[in-house]
């Protein structure tokens, strides 16, 4: 089993922390995303979507998306549970995952490759053919980014994790996001007071340098 | 439980979809979207994101996202399989669902959010603050939704179904997002021979009517 992936990237960072956190080390394939390594034939052969974080098991298969993989290695690997452990809180972990993703790193995503010197015809991640940035998404982005504080504050002022009383995938994909913001110069607000209680616990764990 | 759905939504299609194919009856409650009673005082207190789906189970706790509420009913409810059934085929049915999310409903609700009148400012579903239209976005919707019909073609060409051999709910989800696409005149070309023997396989199943 082998995980292709990039040491920048917020979206594998996200499975770098998930196997930290059970305790899984796997063979990785650095793809060098500065360079276009993953819109250049020999990754496409690997993941035609061009995309990492891409996980190729021992007869080939390609499983790929952030998520999924997290799934499988939560289904075939021991480990602390990170998506719930009956139904209903896998069905609330997916949820608020949905919401961390939608809400946070599409808005982040939106301001960072809409204005960000170098991306000016790679608007979208995987896409090799010329995609033109939109200035306009950068202040729609910008908008949704203090929405999206709002929320964490919101969720993290009922519980002290994103999903639950419980650590979860949801946790590691808002931390990714959070310190994502931040590459748009865009930082939690000193006042979100259940936010940066959070933020400091799960920052401190040792699976976020992964 | 009670299912908080709109008639008109793609979204919403596939949860009803999926409750077709596995046989399950929900009390449902319908949610004005063109009123924009999603985005009302009333509504907000069932889900706060201002979004159908939304399945309140007895106890009044919230799912929301299609495929938590989904994964909840796969999970809890009798029925055939729409998720894969081992730990790999549910992470390449997880995956494929996303890429059809990804490659396929976003692209389509940027060109339909974008440029349809009524949605001048409502240009971010269930954001209940103005979000002005960005008309950039519509051409490049377009190119994405041709490079999803590319995508389709490919996979299924490889295999009967989205995510293989089995009917599953990534064929539900591209289903939905490609008579999605019809709303803003996009149509699966003719020669893509595979899609539409597919589509019309799909199309014709009882649960599409749903």
């Amino acid at each position: 089993m082998k995980l292709y992936d990039s040491k920048i990237a917020p979206s594998t960072r996200r499975v770098r922390i998930f196997l930290a956190e059970k305790g899984i080390a796997l063979e990785t394939v650095e793809v060098d995303l500065l360079a276009g390594e993953n819109i250049k034939p020999a990754f496409l052969k690997v993941n035609p979507r061009g995309l990492v974080p891409a996980l190729v098991l021992d007869d080939g298969t390609c499983i790929d998306e952030v998520i999924a993989i997290c799934r499988y290695l939560e289904e075939t690997r021991p480990g602390p549970p990170l998506m719930g452990t009956d139904p209903l809180s896998r069905a609330l972990v997916e949820s608020r995952t949905r919401h961390m993703e939608i809400d946070g790193f599409s808005q982040v995503a939106d301001v960072f490759r809409n204005s960000t010197p170098g991306f000016e015809k790679r608007a979208l991640a995987g896409v090799a053919e010329p995609v033109a940035a939109i200035e306009q998404l950068v202040d729609r982005g910008n908008a949704g980014i203090r929405r999206y504080f709002d929320r964490l504050e919101q969720y993290l002022s009922a519980s002290p994790y994103i999903a639950g009383d419980r650590y979860s995938i949801a946790d590691i994909a808002a931390l990714c996001f959070v310190d994502f913001a931040g590459w748009v110069k865009q930082k939690l607000p000193e006042q979100n007071v259940h936010t940066q209680r959070w933020y400091k616990a799960v920052s401190e764990r040792p699976s976020a340098k992964a």
